[in-house]
């Protein structure tokens, strides 16, 4: 692997799953790495930041963290502007940083306000473009690819049979989110041969049609939730009017209810979640909810990337 | 060891000071454990974030830190609310950040606002419920173990008799400070047989009763001091009149006049100290102070409780 | 080496960096030193930061970082003073932190307020005094000796002939920046026997007699770039009408019309840079700007003098 961007970057992510489970078997049996990975937080982190240091020490690797915040300084992004009010160009940022690391691990969240900036992905590609070593994303504007990949290898775990049906539920909540858990869990999924996913949000929020294309979407999330095995839950903001709330509604919520319309489905949320408004606490102290495991599985997502990428150096 | 909560983890006080000064001699000859200790600070830290970090390293322990600040996301604490203001519920956060290490060391402090919540230590309780791996109190609201420990190696060290007189005095502060410190100090020194522990303070700054019990207390300072060979001086705002200052009397100030008083007294503080309000500077410069070996002792302490724990996992 | 200060610690200049060179091709080979090295930052701080940390993990040091920020607490560096507003002096902060590492490395920026209270380095002087541990300097008031290294490094590796003419100058700046950066280049410089050093600055803007004395001023850039084989661009405010901006003129700017004046001089800058203010980008992005070479070796700079250390303890 030579980056890890999105999905595309894998070759086939069937082997990636199941490489990651195996090394969930052995965590202390592989070989002492010692490389250094750099990690770059343009937003805040718990789950993430954690992860890949953890990530990074069961490989025998260092890391360094760099919070780009009020403590460090700002970084220009545009090409060929005088300097006035920023303190430092992306592209010696970026240059110098990456001479300090073997892999360049990066979150950059969207603003959220221009539709097709975020969409373009115009951080990330610069931080690709004058990185000398390999990029991870770590969370880009629209793409969240190792909490897919941990939560592929959750529903692995967790599945009981070999055909599935996994339903990617909104729910509601007070701020605007970003997109880019649920487009990258459709992505992920569909290169799984054996899931069935449904899409079920309220009007006014479907999703970017490049990455839904092909996907069944039921605007009733009762009907959706049917016969479901897993329910995955996660609010964003709306697409279409780009960045906005459009609705509040409660009855979106996920409910002890509605789980008992599944297929006593297990339930999956990315955290951080707000309770008894995304979802019920009855629902997230279930047995059969599994969102720790998730977390979890971001350890063993992100040690398999770094893996992958640093046999390939 | 299954946790280090307070000294009631400690099967054997005395054994577990032998167990540290042994370990101080032969810091580098043992073996590499290379686990994960989380350090996790919900209020400042210098010297709690620095020992623990090289006390880690010692033992060939990875570390990581979170602050739980500005920079980070609020924790919801109470069950059942609906989080329209909160992010992340603290069953989620210290789930998920147990899962990222072997152990996970938490401070956090009291609020001083509400006795009955500080001293039920309802923050550290839900945090130790949450946790899936052994938790190591870094200081909480009421309690302060590993310092403790670390003042009682110092003692160890620095005693010329068998048999001892230690008085813990209360010195004058501007700002209101947690009573955790002389709790802990009171609650580990009865553990030891041949201290005779004196604690002075002024009228109204009595400490709970479930730690003093059984010791003497003296309001006239002076008199305290006389034939002591240990100082303890700490600031604790009032427990009575709960968080309150309510005297800055500077002469509760240490100086070398009433340090004449005592048997030539080692002097402690357990740090930061504000000279020349809690004590005077030809104190702290003497040569009988040895608040920088406290300090320097927090590194063995803090290193004999992780040990003693992951030899338990 | 006992400490790293200026470059009057170092016995030979042209061997450590000979020494440096020599480890920079053999990175991985060296054995694992298993000390901790501490980093203190008055002042932020994104290559020195990082480019430490990876120079530790390189011989197998650990690091800790402390910001001496919001986060933390106030620091008294005065004498005497009872302490109502400070929370902890500086002799128990550095001695306590000192006590928690084996090299102490610390930057502390100038206050360009008061020249005599920079260039006496009142306060890495206390750090000096109260450090238990070799201190290393990260950048001081007045001195920057790793970047120096580092430069020297380059220069080594970038040189096309023996005898070489390097034009330090000036260029514009919006904000009044410290002048560490030239004043340790020259004293490094002036320790290589087959360098010619040039300054160039406009009046009003020269630099402590003490450093340039001996040293060739031309207060005509395009004169003193003539036939340079290096330019080393750099921003600093007034010396003598101390820590002001006297000049903003644009046509001190670095463009690529001037460097052609030079003999195809490589083009120097320590970063972070302002793009167009300070250089322009046709002169940064030519394949003769070796901004990003001299932000690589800060590694092994550090990694040498940290080992020069460690070996003599």
């Amino acid at each position: 692997m030579k980056q890890f961007i999105s999905v595309n970057d894998v070759k086939d992510v069937k082997k990636l799953i199941d490489k990651a489970i195996k090394l969930k078997k052995n965590t202390f049996k592989k070989k002492k790495i010692c490389k250094t990975i750099g990690l770059v937080f343009f937003n805040p982190s718990l789950r993430t930041r954690l992860s890949s240091q953890k990530a990074a020490f069961n490989i025998g690797c260092n890391t360094w963290i760099l919070n780009i915040d009020s403590y460090s300084w700002k970084i220009e992004t545009s090409d060929g502007s005088v300097m006035n009010y920023t303190q430092e160009h992306i592209k010696e940022a970026i240059g110098v940083m990456s001479l300090y690391c073997d892999i360049l691990a990066v979150r950059t969240f969207p603003g959220l306000l221009d539709r097709e900036y975020d969409y373009e992905e115009i951080l990330l590609k610069k931080i690709i473009k004058y990185s000398k070593v390999p990029v991870v994303n770590l969370e880009s504007a629209t793409l969240h690819p190792l909490q897919s990949l941990a939560d592929l290898i959750t529903i692995e775990e967790f599945k009981k049979k070999k055909k599935i049906k996994i339903v990617l539920s909104w729910a509601p909540h007070i701020k605007a989110l970003p997109q880019s858990v649920p487009n990258s869990f459709i992505e992920w999924v569909k290169k799984i041969k054996d899931i069935k996913l449904y899409i079920t949000n309220p009007y006014g929020y479907n999703l970017n049609s490049y990455f839904t294309n092909g996907i069944k979407l039921i605007h009733n999330q009762n009907e959706a939730f049917k016969n479901a095995d897993f329910i995955y839950a996660k609010n964003w903001s709306s697409y279409d009017n780009y960045g906005k709330i459009l609705c509040k509604d409660l009855s979106w919520t996920i409910t002890k209810k509605k789980m008992k319309l599944t297929n006593e489905a297990k339930f999956m949320h990315c955290l951080p979640v707000r309770r008894n408004l995304v979802v019920e606490d009855s629902v997230l102290d279930d047995k059969n909810s599994i969102v720790l495991n998730q977390a979890e599985n971001r350890i063993v997502a992100t040690q398999t990337v770094f893996l992958e990428i640093l046999e390939n150096i």
